[in-house]
């Protein structure tokens, strides 16, 4: 099954406290694609402008990676300039410059009305509903969001929560949004809107995976030797859980396995490992399946732990 | 097998954004000494003032606690105030009067000095070095410090750590003593010390193992609707680990399994979980053993994924 991305694509001028990287390729859409086109064939939604780097188009053509949706627009590409602090969990935005991205509106070209699978990236929550309106179907929307939206659009950004499958928001944005001492409350609250599951990730520790079942699972997280740029760790994320799903029969009533999901939190914390371990998206250019198996079977083997202990007496 | 503690005993006065509780039972022996006696028999030493609460001793003496080595000394208990931020994960001390624990050394009963288990609570260093020089074979010496000692005492710490078997640390304070940017790079340096074991405690995160042989465990945490008061969760999760360990008939030299450390970290994250949900060692009065083994299951469920993932081209 193939999967539909629309999200900002950019142009990232990255410093942490070892190194700096000028105008390499970011934005949510372009970690995701590279990520999810590891699994399955994924068709880009964004803007560009009219500088944006034909190196970087190449790339995703040399990639299942659909372009009919990337419009090219006369003008810049939209930039944005970081720096990590020391321990690469906080950083400073020091200029954002949105360029042609200020205009931008999501156009769908009909081959991709019908995708079965849809990731909105944490584009404004306005651009996000004229998706999922050019999108009467869809087997599984999954969401992000950011900070920015639920300071400044929270009404619209709550119209989408509703209408979405999955909502994947950190532990800071579920506190913010909800304003509940406890994850579990905030998390009962965002159920309450209409989503299905909520991931809540926690960036170095890992996912948690809620459902309005009542399901509840704790991905582990993989350690890092050395994190290079945790820039579009999340994207990335979704990138692995949606690629995943993609490979992926779902049930005859359009909805995935609880089983599934779990996996899916998995490749999410997977991929976005990987992408740490590298500026922009350079460590997914030569990541293989087998990386991500290998992966995989090291989570297994970090977290799981004898299901039968029971007490003495009752044994 | 019986486990000897030795730590502080306290009169806790702890004030969170919503609740406040005056001089109650507080201290990282009490909390430890509570808890692990729940498994076996713990030998608790220590020292109080005059002024220390007759309940308290005799709430110990309804459970498998031998105070033998417990010094009631003319004077005021050590007192603790703090209060708790908004996030419950940072609080102020506002007050420490040590009373009687300013001149504490800690002497050991004869019958004490063969225990097989050994727990070495956030003491000085000075005095940790104190109980090792009086037990000259333990089966197994787990050792618990604080920032303070890693600011003050850095030196003498460094003599403890080489001394034991299993070095507990949070998150903060391996990178404060180890000073690297990665807790994998800290933990390695730890290891490189002599312990075979370093747990970093990660608060509502759970808790990693770090073996010396290259083992790597991550424990998920459970998830609490509401937490009352974190204080002596660290000191709980001790009391979980070596109460566990304590049930156990360790291998023929002397030592425990991998899978046994695993299950203990398990055991730990239980029982810091429940002591956080109500005052000083409240949780712990009612606590049973059904109630640990029902919370070890609930981690199994959700900490465990599917084991055979593979991708589908190497199926």
């Amino acid at each position: 099954m193939s999967i539909l991305v629309v999200g900002s694509v950019a142009l990232d001028t990255v410093e942490t406290p070892f190194a700096r990287k000028e105008e390499a390729l970011g934005g949510a859409a372009s970690y995701f694609s590279t990520a999810a086109s590891l699994y399955n064939q994924v068709n880009l939604v964004a803007v560009v402008g009219s500088d944006f780097p034909r190196e970087y188009l190449d790339f995703w053509r040399s990639r299942p990676i659909n372009l009919a949706g990337l419009q090219i627009r006369e003008g810049r590409t939209f930039r944005w300039v970081a720096r990590y602090h020391m321990d690469m969990n906080t950083r400073d935005t020091l200029d954002t410059q949105l360029g042609v991205y200020a205009g931008f509106h999501p156009v769908l070209p009909d081959e991709h009305r019908s995708c079965p699978l849809l990731f909105l990236a944490n584009i404004q929550p306005e651009l996000q509903m004229e998706v999922l309106e050019q999108m009467p179907r869809t087997c599984l929307t999954v969401l992000d969001t950011m900070e920015l939206w639920i300071k400044t659009t929270r009404p619209q950004l709550t119209e989408v929560i509703k209408r979405v499958d999955v909502l994947l928001m950190s532990e800071e944005e579920v506190r913010q949004y909800t304003n509940q001492p406890s994850i579990l409350g905030g998390v009962r609250h965002l159920l309450g809107l209409g989503p299905e599951f909520v991931v809540v990730k926690l960036g170095s520790y890992g996912a948690l995976l809620f459902g309005a079942d009542g399901t509840y699972f704790s991905a582990p997280a993989h350690p890092l030797e050395e994190v290079i740029d945790p820039t579009g760790a999340g994207d990335a994320f979704a990138g692995g859980m949606l690629g995943y799903l993609s490979t992926l029969e779902s049930e005859p009533d359009g909805r995935y396995s609880i089983d599934d999901l779990k996996r899916a939190v998995v490749h999410g914390n997977i991929l976005g490992s990987f992408v740490c371990e590298d500026f922009s998206i350079e460590r997914l250019r030569t990541l293989t399946m087998d990386d991500i198996a290998a992966r995989y079977q090291a989570l297994v083997a970090c977290s799981h732990f004898d299901p039968h202990w029971l007490p003495m007496r009752i044994r």
